[in-house]
């Protein structure tokens, strides 16, 4: 899989538990992600998010909670090209625009482009989204603890924690047409 | 140099910034480290750790500080083969003996061998101390903040604070004797 070619080694047990999300949308290829969690403690997490080419993770933020100021992350790409998208001026005309777009579900248009090597930072409670570029992409999430469950979302028909996690799904996504497959 | 051989893309800030830690002991090739630092907030730090061949990062532990319980950290093996000590029941024998271990310099002996894949999480206020195997290893650090200056090491000698940062150094370790480069 796209993983195993940019050369990140995984075990066994993290092949086997790759998270699938699709945000209770059933369009995976549009809209989801493919997620290795690494580690989530209470203080800190690490992720390899993977990205089929145009899939939109869509717009959220990270609220406050416990006490905390919510989630703080940075993406880095490793692979592909990233379009992240941030509160901030808006940038026009934006380079993605999601089949949702046009419905309410993206409020936040200020485009950060992240190649290979580079990073973003986003801030506790601060709506974003991102889009890979053609090729797919390869993400690392760098972040405090994740706490799925409290994300809030801009599109009203997404649920979080509809979260597909099986086996079958990761087999699939070793396959040459990765979303296909992932819709078996 | 390594990071580009195992597919790590770095900016060239990055490179630029490549941190040769050698704890003010002056023989690099047996102690020290070579980090990039992607990222160090008040809340998440993420870095990516190279390693000569048996090269050793020297026991210590990160105290509590400004009310947090101290660094928690996560060491997660991507090349080669990492040696991780702690505290715990000693191995015997230890796969690894640092030449100050004679001199008190090391006193946990708990071994944790880390592949490529594999992780542990060393947490806050605990000692540690790893040594990367025959041919040099690479390890990603996931953590809260990292303050190097509090560190507390158990031999007396060491001063984290001696940090070489400089554009020499990083360019003397893309040699192919990256320790003798190094000490140019």
């Amino acid at each position: 899989m796209m993983l195993d070619e940019a050369g990140f080694v995984l075990t066994e047990e993290e092949r086997d538990s790759i998270e699938v999300a699709d945000f209770g949308l059933s369009e995976l290829e549009q809209t989801g992600l493919e997620v290795v969690v690494y580690v989530n403690t209470q203080r800190v997490c690490a992720k390899e998010i993977v990205m089929f080419p145009g899939q939109t993770c869509p717009e959220h933020r990270h609220p406050p909670f416990d006490g905390t100021p919510g989630k703080e992350e940075t993406f880095r790409c490793r692979r592909g090209l990233v379009y992240l998208y941030l509160e901030g001026p808006p940038t026009k005309p934006p380079s993605c625009w999601p089949a949702k777009a046009d419905r309410g579900a993206y409020t936040v248009w200020h485009e950060v482009v992240l190649r290979p090597g580079e990073q973003r930072l986003v801030p506790p409670n601060t709506l974003h989204w991102f889009q890979a570029g053609p090729d797919g992409a390869i993400v690392s999430e760098f972040s405090t603890q994740s706490r799925d469950d409290l994300d809030v979302f801009t599109d009203p028909d997404i649920a979080r924690t509809t979260v597909v996690t099986s086996s079958w799904v990761s087999a699939g996504i070793e396959g040459e047409d990765p979303a296909a497959a992932a819709h078996r």
